[in-house]
């Protein structure tokens, strides 16, 4: 090949960073998203596609100082404007909001599917095109719009055989701004509050000594390297830690309760952190808020049958918290995997959400709120997958091979016959000289049987039929003199090839 | 608006020639593509999905001269490497192909459906981002594999509910080189070739009259203006000319057999096209080649039961004979519509494609024989739209009113019992002050039922249903008055609601 370098061959690769999907990774997929979609639709969200490239400017990624923005994006000059592909399905939603403002119904309840991109370095795992399954509520400021999408999460947790592997989880954004209020550090101290929100957000990592150091002097860590913390007083640490340590507290109080108890069925867990939180946003106008936004969206699930085994208020619930601005949600798979260690742990997030403002006030000027929720998908079919979902469900096609080049239209008509009976069926279309290669073809395509006529079927009006399944199990049990006496082939008259093949498959 | 302008708002407007898609235009379409792509499933197709972002070196548009390829595609350059927006589905097929050669089955049967992206002039109705459904069969030389891709099409406008409406036409790219062949047109005269080509693809245009002309001396056209034709001689022309003139020939000769015969069974149009594309290629090797090519689809789908009222040979198809190297078909949808003046016409073509080679070569030096359909999957759900596919099958949800803000619960269960019995159906989430605003979202929203519930239906254990279609119906048909005695509205006991609702959505 390098003798001959006149004109170099083009490499035969996707760009770094993308890759492509084939077969069962884009079938499953599309099911999976179907069945999501169907539960949309029964809500009255209604399906939006927009298109793949927006203006840099609506995206709101524009650098005025760069000659290029590629803040994560990926964007191209075009006839003076500049170009990208959307990063998200919420930036694209903000512009509809704001566009078709005066056509669409207020409250918007919309659902988006597809791939966004992320002009990002790659990793394991890691890719510049992925999918994004979203579902949003335009125009309603009710704690109702709230509820619902936290049900319609949980129903499709449901639909796709995954209850009682799920929890959702329901904080509010208010609730630490009350206690930060009560604690005594200024809304405007975005120092403060930033360190505040890092030290929490590593509560999983630190344990609480650890995240109240950070809010105290600093903590130094193992390899001695030291964090400056925020500063604060005894006084306002213990504030924040009761917040921080909530999770932990309200779940002794209810173990507490239901010893006290007899019947343990009495037991809210709702309503004791409903309670609890009360207690330590007490005096904040707005932490009151976020608990009241919090007991509504309770009330609103009880009275609908979504127990805390589904859908249950978690203090704990940090993860952008810095984003939103009030009820955030997150929704996690309970069961357990085997992680590449080998070690058991929680398959965790999932999809994540919550409510937030200022969607389409760049556009307009005007106030809209908007809550939402956001489904990984790559993530939520790796659990799919996991929990053993599409196993043994998907056989490729029946291979019908050529024995006899002259009689092809023999061969395809008892293809046509299996797929008229609904069996995926192809007639081998390769060379057909050499036999080994189209039982070869058989095994690659994972065909559950080859169907075989020579001469000799021919004239008796029968078919061979090779259950390569079984085939391939003997040939893994037994012996290969055994596995020679028994074949997993069979004879069948031509008349009954199509209703053998349909009994076999099931 | 315009007296703060310190920091000027974004425009929300999508890039110039994209679209964005909304409810039914979407879910139609995933439908409509769900159903074509069961059928390629069927046969063995696997799915595909590549990276929407390809090297512009892989896509094949690079060119060396400029400082931006920008021939049709988006592009830009990204860490030193110029990427681009797939423009179609066949050139990531190729790429795919040659990447993965040692992985996948030989042949390789796949669909794709999905965007691709041109950077030409958008126009009325032509948009820089559209769908496009293929499925090709890589690495078979076998005229099974292009009689499988011309059924599998049939059966695709059989599952759309197309059937009796459609015509697929088969020809081959043989046959005119052949005929080019006796006629003495060189195989390297690039330039002849051309303008045979232009003036035959004009023959709908310009009649046999006009074709003729541009094959001898030129033609002068309504205006004035002279083209320059190729300047064959007479018996070259007559050669071209009983190619040209094929369609009207065989025709004839088909009525004439009819007429002349009791029994119109007995009447083959493919074997009458046969014999006479047999005749006007005889002594030319590539044109005998094309014409057994030909009969040997016809053989296999006569014996799959595809007769040619479905799918038939037909000389008249040179669209795309330049690129194709043999079979080529085209379908058509032949009911008709009105055009935008008014007249009458057939709808036209919905799908193309043939076989080609060189699909690999570029990456590995290796030819790989293909073939394959692209449908336009656009003009497809245009023709379902206009055959009325989806009249009155997609009602919005039914709405259920907030009376009493403080029984947001209650109307919330409401709305759960609907879901739970599969009816689509929403809470209003809005501000529930104005119920006139209410009423005008349901309409908005093509509900088909309103539930209402004051403190008075409460108190009995009832709601109101407002029929809105009946109500609208009733309003275009009745005086006011009348109108006003006969409201579309009911009351039904709570615990009925849902079985009244589900009842009237039949």
């Amino acid at each position: 090949m390098a003798k001959q370098k006149k004109q170099p061959r083009p490499k035969a690769v996707t760009p770094k960073g993308f890759r492509d999907y084939r077969g069962v990774e884009v079938t499953r997929r599309a099911d999976m998203l179907a069945k999501i979609a169907r539960i949309y639709h029964l809500y009255g969200f209604d399906a939006l596609e927009t298109s793949a490239v927006e203006t840099v400017e609506a995206l709101g990624k524009f650098l005025p100082d760069v000659d290029r923005p590629n803040d994560g994006v990926f964007a191209w000059e075009e006839d003076g404007d500049w170009l990208a592909l959307r990063y998200d399905l919420t930036a694209p939603l903000a512009r509809v909001a704001a566009q078709y403002r005066n056509d669409l119904p207020s409250p918007y309840r919309r659902y988006q599917v597809g791939p966004v991109w992320r002009n990002e370095k790659p990793g394991p795992g890691r890719f510049r095109q992925f999918y994004q399954c979203d579902a949003d509520t335009v125009g309603s400021a009710s704690m109702a719009a709230d509820a619902e999408i936290c049900a319609m999460l949980s129903d499709v947790f449901e639909e796709l055989g995954l209850g009682g592997d799920y929890i959702i989880r329901v904080n509010n954004r208010k609730i630490l701004d009350g206690v930060m209020e009560v604690a005594g550090i200024a809304p405007d101290d975005e120092r403060t509050r930033g360190i505040v929100l890092r030290a929490i957000d590593k509560l999983d990592r630190l344990g609480e000594d650890g995240v109240r150091a950070l809010l105290g002097e600093g903590r130094k860590d193992e390899s001695g390297d030291f964090t400056k913390g925020a500063g604060l007083s005894d006084a306002q640490i213990e504030r924040l830690m009761s917040f921080v340590g909530a999770n932990r507290l309200i779940n002794e109080t209810v173990e507490q309760e239901k010893s006290a108890l007899t019947d343990r069925d009495d037991i809210s867990p709702n309503e004791t952190s409903l309670a609890y939180l009360a207690d330590i946003v007490s005096g904040s106008e707005t932490g009151r808020a976020g608990v009241d936004e919090l007991r509504q969206i309770a009330d609103l699930l009880a009275a609908q049958g979504y127990g805390p085994d589904r859908i249950v208020i978690d203090p704990s619930v940090v993860r952008g918290l810095g984003y939103y601005t009030g009820p955030v949600y997150e929704a996690e798979l309970t069961f357990e995997i085997t992680d590449e260690k080998g070690r058991p742990r929680q398959f965790g997030s999932v999809a994540g959400g919550g409510r937030y403002d200022d969607l389409v006030k760049r556009f307009t000027g005007q106030e809209v709120p908007a809550t939402g929720i956001s489904i990984g998908v790559d993530r939520l079919l790796a659990a799919l997958e996991a929990k053993g979902r599409f196993d043994g469900v998907e056989d490729g096609p029946v291979v019908v091979t050529v024995m006899d080049k002259s009689r092809i239209a023999d061969y395809q008509k008892m293809v046509t016959d299996l797929r008229k009976s609904n069996i995926r069926a192809e007639l081998y279309l390769g060379n057909p000289k050499n036999f080994g290669n189209q039982l070869k073809y058989c095994d690659k395509r994972g065909a559950p049987f080859a169907i075989i006529q020579g001469d000799d079927e021919a004239a008796r009006d029968v078919v061979q039929v090779k259950d390569l399944k079984l085939g391939a199990r003997l040939a893994s049990e037994l012996s290969h003199e055994e596995w020679r006496d028994q074949p997993a082939q069979f004879e069948v008259p031509r008349a009954d090839m199509v209703a053998e093949i349909a009994k076999r498959l099931g």
